[in-house]
């Protein structure tokens, strides 16, 4: 642990910091020593481990070193000298720049985690100066730019997860999506674990639903969108994007916590379409409740990296997110964030026709995607009867309450 | 849950599967479930969630549907009705091919962590076909071909981190590396949080310190590695490697867990020169003890994507890691594992010249990297001196137990 003399170093009052030159990190954490000590330990392990050199006379904490800005004992835990406690941090921007990779290894990587004196931690949320989410080109089209494609502002968008998920020919495939299409889903997409198979490659699917997705949206007159999922090695990501695109696939999906989060800002370069990131592997990162990544922070990293949607854990039982955190995850899509565009988030969950009206209810705005997979593909009379339900269900909440819409 | 009429389908005997068709997935979790039932459901929802279509005589699960071959109950936990499960499931290859994040997503995405009945899970290890392992370039080197590099065969790989981590020039970077080579260590290597920064770029920290690395060669006519950390956002990998190895750097560095495996066998792809992954953020995957995704396989599945070192949590208390798992993760880099070829485990964590003795006692054999950050450049009389206590430890071991070198 550090002595005390070296602790001041890694203490800042925040007022006498450049904004700019600091992100700001919430911590929570147990300690079963000082708070104060661990806290600094905390920074110091996450930045300058070691400021001096034997012999010379200098101190890299000043511009190199995180500081404490904030500590309050939350708790005094059963155990004699067992503190939880809560820290913002003040991260040097010098130490990592505008990239992601390298922020995380800053503050959740060996840091953080190895630090002595904290037995566990998470990180809670992230703050950011208008300044480092400048370097960012956040979302090319964000909430607004999907609204507008699919000309739909006054309700949820109506999403389906084109079930059998696995396994089926991309003709039985591009059919399927077809008449979820005409029973009035806007968005079709592919399940996350479905990419560009021996059995179903992207090119021969997305050329053949690209075709039926046209073919409903004239029939129906309403524009609308199939997601290809093109989660894949990273050196396969280009040729993907020009091959779902050319094939007639208009949103591009990938499971960033698998591909790393850097080829989501990738494709954000490479694309002309929207891009969704799904929550696949985010529970390896935020599923403890005292220990790792909030799930607050994870979605503004992906709201940085570029996703114009973003697949979220809803408010379904399996999906072991409380609905304050689900709340929480629409929030950080959705609010102000300087020059990074808000983006639609999409709770998703074992939900279908039923659980609209308290999905609704519980969001209380019309800003979200509204996903079911088996609820409209597998549904006994088809997906179009599956996509009709969905429909109804929402003009049965419509007619209820006109005002809240 | 799965009805009892549909769950045979997702049991198989693994004499019956054709063997290079499927990857082995050992999972441990909980239920509260019947087993049998909770198992199956596992199987399910990490591949044909809906195997059937209205009105159509398909059954999916024959070629897609994961399976479960073996079911054992550890323990029935302290409630009643809720038991601790040990399964191996046989997960078809079609549904991913040799690609990791499309691995990942079907092992550890939304299926096993969202799983109805499963109240905690882990995924402790992976069982590849050759036939899989054959699809993966695997290490280019390898721990033969960097001892090739450094001409050292009888000892363990004597390796520092340069300290400061961050905030020195690039001048001062590559003298004190210069230092700690003189004293006798064989790699010097950057901090994994340090990068192509503002105040010390790739271009200038490698240029100095390869020409440092050159110097120490000759003036101990015995070789040296610098390795370079170029954790960077995927679209900036390709200019590092050129710019690094150019520079003088002989080995490159990222952290996996944030720039993405898929970065590393990017990089495979790319790089001339051995690479090594470290484990910043590891934790966030492998920490819980009955959730995620253990070490071991994680270990497997970076040697797979091409690593030739891979750094580890150590001994030190501070490591958090138990000795049993140290040694699995170094087995799990140096066992056979058909045409992908062993790998340099780097323990690392808090060691110096006092505790070589110890972690080479617990190793038992010299095929480790033994690294050293404060213990070599924090040495009150300099990096020289403190790469010499190092060799000095090592002469005392030799010393003592010369059989077992």
């Amino acid at each position: 642990m550090l002595d005390s003399k070296d602790i001041s170093g890694f203490y800042a009052e925040l007022s006498q910091l450049n904004r700019d030159d600091y992100l700001l990190i919430d911590y929570l954490f147990e300690t079963d020593e000082n708070p104060q000590v661990a806290a600094a330990q905390l920074a110091c392990e996450q930045s300058t481990v070691q400021w001096t050199i034997s012999g010379e006379s200098i101190d890299l904490r000043g511009k190199f070193g995180a500081k404490v800005i904030e500590l309050k004992m939350i708790s005094s835990l059963d155990q004699p000298k067992k503190f939880q406690c809560q820290a913002q941090i003040a991260h040097p921007i010098i130490n990592f720049g505008p990239r992601i990779p390298n922020l995380l290894s800053a503050i959740a990587g060996e840091g953080p985690f190895y630090c002595p004196g904290i037995l566990t931690i998470k990180i809670v949320d992230l703050h950011f100066p208008p300044s480092f989410l400048n370097q960012f080109e956040g979302p090319q089209f964000g909430i607004k730019g999907v609204r507008e494609i699919l000309k739909v502002f006054d309700r949820p968008i109506f999403v389906g997860v084109i079930k059998p998920n696995l396994g089926l020919t991309p003709e039985n495939f591009a059919q399927r999506a077809y008449e979820a299409w005409l029973g009035g889903l806007d968005i079709c997409k592919d399940d996350e674990m479905l990419a560009d198979t021996s059995y179903s490659s992207i090119v021969e699917r997305c050329r053949l639903t690209g075709l039926k997705r046209k073919q409903a949206a004239r029939e129906t007159n309403k524009e609308k969108i199939y997601i290809a999922s093109i989660t894949d090695e990273v050196d396969q990501l280009e040729r993907l994007v020009s091959q779902a695109i050319e094939g007639g696939a208009n949103t591009l999906m990938v499971n960033p916590f698998f591909t790393g989060l850097p080829a989501l800002r990738f494709l954000r370069k490479k694309s002309s379409v929207p891009l969704m990131a799904h929550f696949s592997g985010m529970a390896l990162w935020d599923r403890s409740q005292n220990f790792g990544l909030g799930s607050v922070p994870l979605v503004k990293l992906q709201r940085l990296s570029g996703a114009d949607i973003i697949g979220i854990p809803g408010f379904g039982p399996r999906m072991k997110s409380p609905p304050e955190e689900v709340l929480a995850n629409m929030k950080a899509c959705l609010e102000p964030m300087g020059p990074i565009k808000p983006v639609l988030p999409i709770p998703g969950g074992s939900d279908w026709a039923g659980t609209l009206a308290s999905v609704f209810e519980k969001i209380g705005h019309v800003d979200f995607g509204f996903i079911s997979g088996r609820g409209v593909f597998g549904h006994p009379e088809g997906p179009r009867a599956g996509a009709q339900t969905i429909h109804q269900a929402w003009e049965a909440i419509h007619g209820l309450s006109p005002h809240s819409l």
